[in-house]
């Protein structure tokens, strides 16, 4: 008898609002896609996808080491010059988590049996994931299941998972069976372009072996010529009387232990399971590595593992952190942003960040500009150093930017569009060689992470050659036209319904930032830079390009517009994709007609508002975010935590927040129905972005970090912390007043250079430079900003929910 | 021993100089693929590569039947919505041209032995490929063979081989091996996108049979659903004593002749072979149809039916020909072009004309708008029902078209980029989907032959359902903007290196003549224009889009921008391109870059200023002409030709002449390096638009044909024929006047509507009307063209191959 398993969780609200955990009570068999990334953990090393112990049921099975891909021809009908003949696809790589219970004789499968509760917490405070169920199986018998996972953040390759079965109402005889398992089958991904390409039996055996509870595979590519060792080891405690048998297979391995519980008895399992990957060392160099680390894990034991786990994520907590008094559901959401944003970035170390985290196969597991322009904020303000690294990892692909650039016959050097290890992977130019603002986005995040820590050598190191070799491509991309104005044409700016457009005012604006940016590094590592050939009529070229770069602004309408030419095309007919439930356009009209008409898919223009905030007044700021609006769709995730941003800025607070929690919840209630193949991390880091740089006003344009403090309606307070060239910097917004504090001893002396803006203060108002000194406080009053437009409406069907369920709240009032 | 066959024919000039003749002598193994195109023979149903009758040595063996294709799924590595999924591929079928010689004991295989002589003549007045040939064998005996083919224009199915062996100095013993051959090997293509697709073994056994000297074998697809049959038989002559053998298998099919020959003695096969394929009919009859065709070409026997083939030819000849007194190069070079157009169409009867004809693989033997745009001006001038089936063919693919707009949410209908069968094939949309103006190419096609034939039936059945959907289409397609102009956005024009732009100036203008075409032919068909429920307000509004359009104006240049904005991007840096021998840019450049400068690929506004010329004066169109000429590099084989006419109308007649030698030599010359693929047919018959609506000024924008005529610098005369309303039109030009002749016997009564320009009448000029009886003549003087401007030049390193010998001959003089 097979049954559906439905029960005590709507699609709506499906995890109990808690400040900390993500609880869901009882299990939707048909949701389990979902849940499994909701409750993947990561250390941005090794990624696990929250798949149930014993396998069966499972949405999609995932295990992932960052970086550890095949490659795959790229197919094309009809080839091009310059296109990518080789795509890069992320690999489920041997399933390490897999703990299978036979209870009596009867497989612990949730599908048959009895389900008597089932409940699963992820702990964001502490990083680790639980799972407590009692099951009935099909012949009657009893058991207690009590799981707990982690993945250390203090051991980079470890994996460790507490695994307890306790007999409940009889004697019962148990088998536990723990293994590794390589080229698990995982199901067909669907005609979306988005979902990955999976490839089916990548993992070729090299080695195996296995001695006790130990079992080790070892088992490399064949494209892209990496090799990876698993290593798994097992502490058990039980009852006595036990027997014990460990098989070894090229594509498997299997410890299993036999024993039999009385009611109340306990099988007490700890299993450590170590990864190592590399595309150099050696078998036996891999096998030492996993090895070594396993018995350091054996030497902590599960209790120091936990432990170490809690400390880690205590410190980053510590400056991190938002609270926000008046909204439980925003304030779970964006801890849950700020905890998937940390288990990507913290321990990447100098691999790439993918959209999706190492929470799912979803985009080949590529990097995008995602990384710098949504997570990168928040982890240069959280975790500066995981910040750093990812940003290495960029640098380290600068040979391969170099290459392409050269393939494109421009100078400098140009980062892919998507990737795992740098080369470009997009097999559809206009969506991806053509949008160059990734440079610009690159650009922007080393800039960002030197305001923040006034870092020298990585300024020196890492800032100073990538850009260099983005300003040289600007330079050779764009040109002074007859105006006199620096163009830049033909690119895709961040709205992918609007490619191949010229002047796009995002890319332009954050080209001029990176042009200044790359000749002020220069002049601050003038014998560095003349190694890399720089010339002083170079960076003089780069400071003109920078300010006569064009920004198209349109007469008639009184807005800039989103690219040359923009606001004269005809508006899209979004009555009829509402009334056809076209949404998302891109699966149901065709490119060539979204490229040609206004219609938005994801802030552009007012990105550029919000990253490159001090080119625009207050009213530029209110007329053009007013224009967008109802030309914006949100087909992307990445749209409407920065709409939040602006929409705070104007004063729109109520939409701003309907944007914030679209953001923030776009994964817990799967607004866009693909979470099954992984989360939509850059959303999730927006979040904190919307509330940060939103209600808290916070920018960084110059020195000084400004903040315009506001807090919407219903909301008593918001607090954050960042960290600011070493200082813990906590905001406190009240209803009427702020207070910044920069917490430590006030005998180590400092201070952080903060400006206070207050909502009338607008534009001229330059605020108030306040030095606020280590181990103290100043608090200072707030105003909400006037807006000085009607609230914008949505195009047709693409109401916030949030909005639209609070206007269906007032009209039932 | 083998060696390469290179004698006597170098690369230039490898073809005498002949009026009538394509003949070679030698024979220059490395270009067996681009002769086997230029020795093709067709009647647009049945179309045969110029391989050599023993098969072996072959550059790519080819046999067609028109739009007998198979499908292949078509590959992308990111998809999008509306991206067709299946491609068409034409297939090579059965081949029935092979004939094997044994000569004692030896092959005759020209790589081994010795070549006496071998020459091939491709008889274009009579549509014959002659060869004759003495051959050594390596044991030293002599054989000569002369052999004939011919398609048949008079039957459709049928090919006629007439292979005749005399033994030369000794007696010797002869095996003729006469075969039919399903899936032939077929070497590889390069990686050239341009380059057909390879369907292997595609062809599936159905039925074979045989006996005496005939055999039948029918193959069917597997993807495409068509059968075909192919049925051999022969008559031999020959001495005394000889033995015969008939084997058939189920891919091949091999009757075998063994005699023996005293020296002069003669060994005289005629080989018939008659095709038929369908979708619909069954085995028996396809069996029936192909036996039905041999018995009647049996019964007419080679010498009746070759002496049908002259009268057919001879037939067109008379109302097509041109006769050019003073460059005898070019004489034959257009004599060539005009004699594959007419064997591309001749019979394709409702079947497509791709853009290779039926000469080769090249392009998946797709049909482009280069049927309407290039070969159809000069069908409906010299064999209109060929040009009304090729429109009724487009018209019988309404419904995939109708259903393609519906994919794409538009109106009406929407023609496919490329296809065999009517489906849209492209797999890249900027220059497929995008390049909308196929539909206005196809209207101003079907209005044109409306024009030269007042053809009732046709305009009540084709003409009117085909310019209804199409006007629909622009109608949905384009939209009236703030300025009141009607705007077509976001299409991409003739010139596929700036795709996917604003207001292309040759669509809106065709699409203008497409919506007042519809809407004056709907005037004339009212009920059954009501029947395709058009109303009062759709053509109202049809005509008041046609009247508004955009013509994009430059006001700083004083030229008309190809589309919008088109004079503001930046120009292209051809100086590197020449050094970097980047020609054709396609190859070496990025869309990305291409798209976003000042680059042209292909006559784009000169289109315009040719089909639509009515609606630019005589000084922009010299302004238009000297702006653009700098930018165009001729990357398209179908640009020449236009430039060749705008030029003589602007009054540049030297230039005039060396794009109208590109393109007619375009092939004999195999200028564009890919001939072997199959010839360019447009570039052929553009050879024939350049000289009669070129030197000859011929327009038929209304109810009246105009003639400027004009020659340019070393021709003493220009002749040509065209058929009008049932009339020939004979133009004859002399160095100072222009004699118009309608053939005819005067008491059959009726005219021609001649204007009559001359060079000094220029713009304001309207001409003088004459309107020329039936077998009466009228005799006006002419002056050339006074240009306007100086002579344009071309983007560094695309000067046309003429006008750079003739400076070198200047500067050597």
């Amino acid at each position: 008898m097979t049954h559906d398993i439905t029960d005590r969780s709507p699609r709506d609200g499906r995890f109990p609002v808690d400040p900390w955990l993500i609880r869901e009570v009882g299990l939707d068999q048909s949701f389990l896609p979902q849940s499994e990334s909701l409750f993947a953990l990561s250390n941005g090393h090794v990624g696990l996808r929250g798949n149930l112990d014993e396998g069966d049921p499972s949405g999609l099975p995932g295990t992932y080491l960052n970086s550890f891909y095949e490659t795959r021809p790229l197919p094309y009908a009809e080839a091009g010059y310059g296109y990518p003949e080789s795509g890069q696809t992320v690999l489920n790589v041997t399933n390490g988590k897999l703990i299978r219970l036979l209870v009596d004789d009867e497989p612990l499968d949730l599908r048959y049996g009895t389900i008597e509760s089932h409940e699963r917490t992820l702990d964001m405070k502490r990083g680790v994931l639980e799972r407590e169920l009692v099951w009935c199986s099909p012949s009657g018998t009893h058991v207690r299941l009590h799981t707990s996972r982690l993945v250390s953040l203090r051991r980079r390759s470890l994996v460790a998972i507490r695994y307890r079965v306790t007999a409940v109402d009889k004697r019962v005889r148990v088998v536990m069976q723990s293994e590794l398992v390589a080229n698990e089958h995982v199901p067909a991904q669907s005609k979306d372009p988005r979902v990955a390409a999976v490839v089916e039996h990548a993992l070729k055996a090299v080695e195996k072996g296995g001695k006790h509870a130990r079992a080790l595979l070892v088992h490399r590519t064949e494209g892209s010529r990496l090799q990876m060792a698993a290593l798994m080891d097992h502490v058990v405690h039980s009852p006595d009387g036990n027997i014990t048998e460990l098989a070894v297979e090229d594509d498997w391995a299997r410890y299993t232990f036999s024993t039999a519980l009385e009611p109340d008895d306990e099988l007490d399992v700890t299993k450590f399971v170590s990864y190592g990957w590399s595309s150099q060392r050696s078998v036996p160099a891999l096998r030492d590595q996993v090895t070594a680390a396993m018995v350091s894990a054996l030497h902590a034991g599960w209790d120091g593992v936990k432990r170490e786990q809690e400390d880690e994520f205590a410190k980053f907590w510590d400056g991190a952190d938002v609270r926000i008094d008046g909204d439980d559901e925003l304030q779970q959401a964006v801890r849950f942003g700020i905890f998937h944003s940390f288990q990507a970035g913290a321990r990447a170390e100098q691999r790439a960040i993918p959209a999706k985290g190492l929470t799912g196969p979803g985009y080949d597991g590529h990097a995008f500009w995602d990384t710098e322009m949504f997570v990168l904020p928040l982890l240069t303000a959280t975790d500066p150093d995981a910040a750093a690294d990812a940003l290495r990892w960029r640098a380290a692909t600068l040979q391969q930017a170099r290459e392409r650039a050269g393939t494109l016959h421009l100078s400098g050097a140009t980062f892919p569009w998507r990737t795992i290890r740098g080369h470009e992977c997009s097999a559809y130019w206009p969506a991806g060689t053509a949008a160059f603002h990734v440079n610009a986005d690159v650009a922007a995040a080393v800039l960002r992470y030197l305001r923040w820590t006034g870092d020298e050598n990585f300024e020196r190191e890492v800032a100073l050659p990538v850009l260099v070799e983005t300003a040289r491509l600007w330079r050779s991309l764009g040109y002074h036209g007859e105006d006199g104005c620096f163009h830049i044409d033909g690119v895709t700016g961040p709205d992918e319904y609007s490619a191949v457009s010229h002047d796009n005012v995002y890319t332009n604006l954050l080209a001029a930032q990176n042009l200044t940016g790359a000749a002020d590094v220069v002049a601050r590592w003038h014998d560095q830079a003349q190694e890399l050939g720089v010339t002083e009529d170079e960076t003089a070229e780069w400071r003109r390009a920078a300010d006569t770069v064009a920004i198209p602004y349109s007469e008639r309408h009184g807005v800039h517009e989103q690219s040359r030419g923009f606001t004269a095309l005809d508006v899209w007919d979004f009555a009829a994709s509402d009334r056809d439930h076209a949404y998302p356009l891109l699966l149901n009209d065709s490119y060539f007609d979204l490229y040609r008409k206004q219609v938005v898919k994801q802030a552009d223009l007012a990105l550029a508002l919000h990253w490159a905030g001090d080119r625009f007044t207050a009213e530029e700021k209110a007329r053009d975010f007013a224009y967008y609006e109802p030309l914006t769709v949100r087909d992307s995730s990445l749209s409407a935590c920065t709409q939040a941003v602006v929409a705070a800025e104007v004063g729109h607070l109520e939409l701003a927040t309907a944007y914030l929690a679209e953001a923030a919840l776009m994964d817990l209630h799967d607004l866009n129905k693909n979470g099954g193949d992984g989360l939509h991390i850059a959303s999730l880091a927006g979040g904190w972005l919307a509330v940060v740089a939103g209600f808290g006003g916070m920018r960084d344009h110059g020195d000084r970090l400004t903040f315009r403090p506001q807090l919407p309606p219903g909301w008593h307070g918001l607090d954050f912390t960042v960290r600011y060239r070493g200082h813990h910097l906590r905001v406190a917004i009240g209803p009427d007043s702020v207070t910044y504090r920069v917490e430590g001893d006030p005998d180590d002396g400092g201070s952080v250079p903060v400006t206070h803006l207050s909502g009338d203060a607008a534009d001229g108002g330059a605020g108030e430079d306040l030095d606020v000194a280590v181990g103290s406080s100043v608090e200072r009053s707030w105003t909400a900003v006037t807006p000085l437009t009607e609230t914008p409406g949505q195009p047709a069907g693409r109401v916030p929910a949030r909005a639209q369920s609070r206007s269906a709240n007032r009209s039932a009032d």
